[in-house]
């Protein structure tokens, strides 16, 4: 096919996208080239502006274009409480649910040993300093629910207990909706230890 | 999560990427954001100057910077033959083979009449009015071997039948490495209808 140039160096663009491989990123340059220009430069303009504005909450360190982020300066939130997330889509999924009204700490990641991520990639000591403000009365582990974010949790709250600070973590159980039949067993396990 | 303006544009202009939905469009964006930002800027720039420099050959359709592609201009391709194929994508690894010499004419799709592709969409007068040059001796219908592909390769083939010009198909038949025992059966009849 000789110099495609500038096609090449998309689809080689595209491929650092995670979970893009050639064959996709092939596909999606084919398809913005020859049918969705505007499209392109609509993402071109999207991701000059985050990569470039978007910056992490001096508070929260959550993704924000401002220095503190509209969560973190809402007078209306509750401040005695703050929830530990992973991740901003995480937050999102819990402000989504509109059942929690008070403030959160991103973590932007978890601890993961074998990707070289330790406490210092996470925030921990800011954590700490955050929950030991002395506004903070419950920080809520809301860290996912694999062998990572457990171990996350874990440090977080040995952390925190030796501050003299009250961690508690969401409950696990079986799904809103779900049948018992078609549950796995660990969380009926967990079900039923944590029955109430 | 309140005003996430250039997150939440960054996700909904990355969902504009085919086979990209609400879920990838987000993991894409925390990755670019979080771990990334030098891959951001490098798409950015990519997306921008494909999308504004890439236009198409005037003699074979193909993606190309330049009024004529690096291929069509080579004096060293046979020009008596033309091949046929959907896409560059589909020219790329026909050339990857490195068995093929002759020239190209890439339809940029395929027929397909109820996504309201007709014969002026993928050029076909200007596939008939190139072969009948006086120069092309042989087309090679190289279209993907779809439902739809085939009846592109149809539609072709009739059409420069009644011009008095030979065409040829790529043939059909068991692939390369692979053991009859795994070949669905349509490929085996063919490869057995059409043995040499």
């Amino acid at each position: 096919m000789a110099d495609l140039g500038s096609v090449d160096a998309l689809i080689d663009a595209l491929r650092r996208l995670p979970g893009v491989g050639a064959k996709s990123a092939s596909r999606m340059a084919f398809h913005l080239l020859q049918h969705d220009r505007p499209g392109a430069q609509l993402l071109s303009q999207a991701l000059h502006r985050a990569s470039t504005s978007v910056r992490h909450c001096a508070r929260c360190h959550t993704f924000t274009e401002a220095e503190i982020c509209p969560v973190c300066s809402d007078p209306e939130r509750d401040a005695t409480r703050l929830c530990v997330v992973e991740t901003p889509a995480d937050q999102a999924a819990l402000e989504r649910t509109g059942a929690y009204r008070g403030l959160y700490f991103v973590l932007m990641g978890r601890l993961s040993p074998l990707d070289g991520i330790g406490p210092k990639d996470i925030g921990l000591q800011q954590l700490f300093d955050r929950a030991a403000d002395g506004i903070t009365e419950e920080v809520i582990l809301a860290t996912n629910f694999t062998a990572e974010g457990e171990a996350t949790a874990h440090v977080v709250s040995e952390g925190l207990k030796t501050r003299g600070l009250r961690t508690t973590r969401l409950s696990r159980g079986v799904p809103v909706g779900s049948e018992l039949e078609y549950v796995d067993l660990g969380t009926i396990a967990h079900a039923l230890a944590d029955r109430r």
